[in-house]
């Protein structure tokens, strides 16, 4: 139900950063119907994705965009908070239900004696902000992430993962088609922030859809975004097929994220990075943003390249202000490669299709 | 431990609210040490309060104004957002660790049927925002509410119940003396929102001190307050022995709390609310709303009362400023009486004295 994500094009490209999985999937899930005389879902397609946060000075900051939002632990990292740090990041299905992974992480965390430490004592308080995405009637509405998936996929973090239908993307859908887990990276080549890394991990689930159905490809997907994603202009029959499919939109969806870069940026520009991020979501999402999206990036650093103060702002003004620059608006680019990455891998579940077999001939 | 709240000066006088406790409490609780040498924590003192929101339209707002917070679904509660309900409130100890209580009082309320509808089944997803204090160095760093704790507090939920030591500020600090949950309510006499009323209840926890040294009373207090209170000038011997324990202030706090009302104002001018009840925060604790404070008050409606837009407003203002603007002073008012309320209720536990027995001449 899967593939792995590439090295040089995946969040973990970020030294320090890890991702784990852990979800259940059943053959025979059902999708609960919503209307009259239809049945409720069955069987389990959902699981949870936790991103592990790594490095020198590790730090964080959030921005919530969607209408719906599901979220825990991220009042604190507004910038003008004391908490700087995220020690991991919980990416979950189960609707609000699902925050409860967050509790398998933070134990699974102060066990490794990772946290603040906070006495004489060794006691240490793990911080797990968490978001989650609505995939409740893919499957039994009771069949929900629970703090034994955190702790799963805690314990399962490393630097290869796997992209599609997996993790919190187990149940996603990204309007008629199957959503999922994508992800993208890059390395900025020239100016102030030379060297420095941006990757984004993306569970796709929008209420909008991510393909146009004018050409069948993601939305403004220009030729040389075409060779990144490894596709080409399919045939009028499978446009024509995934236009039918795309019209189907779901009406409670979200979709959620870490973008994450060794740029040693303060919380306060890393939430400009979430903000940027969530422009990469515009371009790959149409709809986005919705009342009924919780829309929720979160923006890490490990901490490991030092950001110097740019002799060209002048006081007054954030001296990281030319970095970050860079950071953000390639921020926004592997966002959107994400989300593009995520309905390209999926795969079919409980009979949601998936991009690769509705649009064949997309695929180089 | 604990004294029962008052009818006619409870939160609980907002009809359709109800609050219930859950907490452990060892005789043999040790408070851990942070000095070198010093034994850290043992034995349980922790606990968790869930508020039940019930009524025609109920609806929910919050304001975060500590440094420090912990929560979950406050995103959710942005007047711009989408769901504009709170099914719960619930308040806790066990730092972040503690959220996991909510986790149990959503299963609960889902096993009640209790939530927003999401599908034809019959299917809810209960909402249920928390915020935390932080009190694990006040028994066994180990020994923090779960989703058992949750669960059973929302059972419990009822019109009368108990403040001082117990639920959420079973193991709470107010500087040097015992904190505790303290609760107060008042109706509207006159004007515009006569009739209306509105409640308070505090977990008072916070960096500073609620009790004046020079006066060994409550910050501020005149008389009438004093009436209010049951309290009285204390001897100069009193004075001495409290401004001496209200010089050992702790490090790591928290004041959080619910006010409510039968209003039906809108999420947006419950927000109001939750900012006016900061106010009486800031009127009855020093300092507060620290960096290291985590402060948090949820402000709620049962929607029972219709707010009629005031003819005196005109178009393009919030047609119900009129009653906001006596429902926010109120919320100060009731607010700065919880907290005060719950530092003269609350009992010694592990060797954290109480207000009453350090001041015995300040208690009529």
């Amino acid at each position: 139900m899967s593939a792995a994500a590439r090295a040089g094009d995946r969040l973990t490209d970020v030294a320090g950063i890890t991702v784990g999985h852990h979800h259940r999937l059943d053959d025979d899930v059902v999708v609960g119907g919503d209307r009259p005389g239809d049945r409720p879902g069955s069987g389990w397609a959902t699981g949870t994705t936790v991103v592990r946060i790594a490095g020198p000075d590790p730090r964080a900051a959030v921005d919530v965009r969607g209408g719906g939002p599901g979220t825990r632990e991220t009042d604190l990292l507004d910038p003008s908070n004391t908490v700087t740090v995220a020690h991991a990041i919980v990416l979950t299905g189960g609707s609000a239900y699902g925050l409860a992974a967050a509790d398998g992480v933070m134990a699974e965390l102060e066990r490794a004696g990772v946290g603040l430490p906070m006495d004489i004592h060794g006691h240490v308080v793990p911080i797990v902000p968490a978001a989650v995405i609505f995939d409740l009637p893919v499957g039994g509405w009771d069949r929900r992430p629970d703090a034994g998936f955190g702790a799963a996929a805690t314990r399962a973090a490393a630097q290869g993962f796997a992209i599609g239908s997996v993790g919190a993307g187990t149940g996603a859908r990204a309007g008629g088609l199957k959503g999922g887990v994508g992800t993208a990276s890059r390395v900025i080549d020239a100016g102030p922030a030379a060297g420095v890394t941006v990757g984004a991990l993306i569970v796709a689930n929008p209420v909008g859809t991510v393909i146009d159905p004018t050409t069948g490809l993601p939305w403004g997907a220009g030729v040389a975004d075409l060779d990144r994603f490894g596709l080409r202009q399919p045939t009028p029959g499978d446009i024509g097929a995934v236009a039918d499919i795309a019209s189907k939109a779901t009406v409670l969806n979200t979709t959620i994220g870490v973008v994450a870069t060794d740029a040693a940026l303060s919380p306060a520009s890393l939430r400009r990075v979430a903000v940027a991020a969530h422009d990469g979501l515009a371009r790959a999402i149409v709809p986005v943003h919705s009342p009924l999206d919780g829309d929720t990036i979160f923006a890490v650093s490990t901490g490991a390249r030092p950001v110097e103060p740019s002799p060209l702002i002048p006081p007054g003004m954030n001296p990281e202000a030319a970095v970050l620059t860079q950071v953000a608006q390639l921020a926004a680019e592997v966002t959107r490669d994400a989300v593009v990455s995520a309905v390209v891998a999926a795969r079919p579940v409980a009979g949601i299709p998936g991009y690769a077999d509705v649009v064949p001939s997309a695929l180089r």
